[in-house]
């Protein structure tokens, strides 16, 4: 009889344990919500979000003609260009690599260095950035679009008033199409909706491992990027790398990007890094700021060693990518943007 | 009486003559047909055609992940790029402008000198062009595909058997989908159809003058680019420029590229070009194969010089530009291809 009590109580603590275990877990990790939060200056509407496509796709937003959002970040694949770096006019390089656009509007800050506070801010960036899109100046974008009849039309329609066809209203625009750009799918926000089935056993020891191992501590929240309650431009930093005494480092170049501390020039902020999504990780590579990382199990292994100085098993490694895996969403089909045409004459080509 | 039957004579006269006018306009003017030729060998299906669209999105295809057949043919707009010349991998530069997409399906060879005799031989082009897309060869696009499991499964499902992910089904599946990518109900065709108020009075008038100044003795048949009819391989190509003596060929550069010639070598194919589309061509500006001319009245005017030794009024230039802009098609709207991950890893890179 002693046995069978001993039993009992040896069953209870482990069922005692196992449940504060998913308690912590559960804390940790939460189901993507269905809508990303709204600015109360940018209200999203299906005519605004209609005209955001057309202009995300539109390459005449560049000063040659050959270069849109949707370059940089495909929505056709991964919301990234799957390059180290991307390419922008003529053939010039960025020095970091693209972030994916899907799931952005959970962000608190955008870019890799946070330097946007949102969405809106973000899209004025790399339209008259000389190295991606090469606009000289905002009133050349306005001229250029005002040209285009089908654009004077539909700026109107969203935004009205005299100056309708507004930079800033080109950036809400955009910003508006991105934030129907998430994926709340993923087999992992099944799991965590109640269905237990959809995770393998080694995705569901990997979800335990991201816990255990301690990566979840700055990859946390919905988005697995930081709280996503902050206020809208308050980002979610932390220091890449942390340890620096590997060999990664140096094969990696980590250290030649200084993050934050390039927007800021403050000390405080040099290696300062926005925490980067964990959703759709899967399908981004490259990794890191740099792109040098070419798979999702190096990835890890790097992050484990640079943030955690801890060298994982192989088989933790495989059983953390297929939680990662886990964060794949399913992408929402969409109809093709028509871009309005430029009334009988060429408004781009080589200046 | 005498003046009575005069005066019935002259109306009989110019009834008749008014008859034979438009039997002339109505023999030489066609509307497009509602699907073109397909190769009994490539028989189109809702699959196949689905796999031609994300091939014609995968930036995959060049070697640096930044080209795909839209970036320069892109359906978004009028499918081309609007510019002078295109812009391949790396910022390099091709000589020739890229010719729309749309109703391509109707020409009877392919590229600017009809070197290609179907938009399956045309598909296989640009890929492996070191300018354009710039991989290095067929096994090596075969070898990157593979690496997708999406594509593996999806090349499977169309072509079967043990070679179905070849460099030949890329072709054909891309050539599929450019099947679909006709604009059959333009206002011209609609009038040609039957319905007479379409067109405005203008347009009717430089309907006319199309046919009287001789423009449509090589912008024949239902695509304005020669007979649809030809043979497969069999182009149609008339000599440009005609006329020599006139300040445009200087200032367009028009006599630096040879045509044809520089494909085949042939002394007689010197000069020769094929008959390009008037089918949307108020969109697709800048004009000529070097994309010199801007605008398309200046087009309309360089071509009466040009071929036809003649000098417009500008009144004839613009009832001639409204007639062309009747041959604007309706685009049918189309969804989004996804395009397959790549298993946790980068394909693209710098080389």
């Amino acid at each position: 009889m002693k046995k069978y009590y001993r039993n009992i109580l040896q069953r209870c603590t482990f069922c005692a344990f196992l449940l504060i275990f998913s308690l912590s877990i559960a804390a940790a990790m939460e189901a993507l919500p269905d809508s990303p939060p709204v600015p109360d200056d940018n209200p999203m509407s299906a005519a605004k979000i209609e005209l955001g496509k057309m202009l995300y796709f539109e390459p005449r937003l560049s000063i040659d003609g050959t270069v849109s959002c949707n370059t940089c970040h495909n929505v056709m694949t991964n919301g990234t260009d799957s390059r180290p770096v991307s390419v922008g006019v003529a053939g010039q390089k960025g020095g970091r690599s693209a972030p994916t656009v899907f799931n952005a509007a959970f962000l608190t800050a955008q870019f890799w260095d946070g330097r946007a506070a949102t969405l809106e801010d973000q899209a004025k960036g790399p339209i008259l950035n000389p190295i991606e899109m090469g606009m000289p100046n905002e009133k050349a974008v306005i001229d250029r679009l005002n040209k285009i009849p089908g654009y004077q039309q539909k700026f109107q329609e969203v935004f009205g008033g005299d100056n309708a066809l507004s930079y800033d209203n080109i950036a809400k625009a955009i910003a508006s199409y991105e934030r129907t750009l998430i994926t709340p799918n993923s087999p992992f926000d099944q799991y965590m909706r109640g269905d237990k089935t959809v995770l393998s056993k080694n995705a569901k020891r990997g979800m335990e491992l991201v816990d255990s191992v301690g990566c979840t501590a700055c990859h946390t929240g919905a988005n697995f990027a930081g709280p996503i309650s902050l206020p809208m431009g308050e980002g979610f930093y932390q220091k890449f790398p942390a340890f620096v005494d590997n060999d990664y480092i140096k094969q990696h170049k980590f250290m030649d990007d200084l993050g934050r501390y390039e927007a800021t020039k403050k000390n405080a902020d040099k290696n300062m890094w926005r925490v980067p999504t964990w959703r759709n990780v899967a399908m981004t590579a490259p990794y890191f700021h740099n792109g040098t990382v070419q798979t999702l199990d190096e990835a890890v292994r790097v992050m484990a060693e640079t943030q955690l100085n801890a060298e994982l098993k192989d088989n933790d490694v495989n059983a953390i990518v297929a939680f990662l895996e886990s964060l794949t969403g399913s992408i929402q089909p969409q109809t093709m943007p028509r871009l309005p045409d430029t009334a009988k004459m060429s408004l781009v080509g080589d200046q």
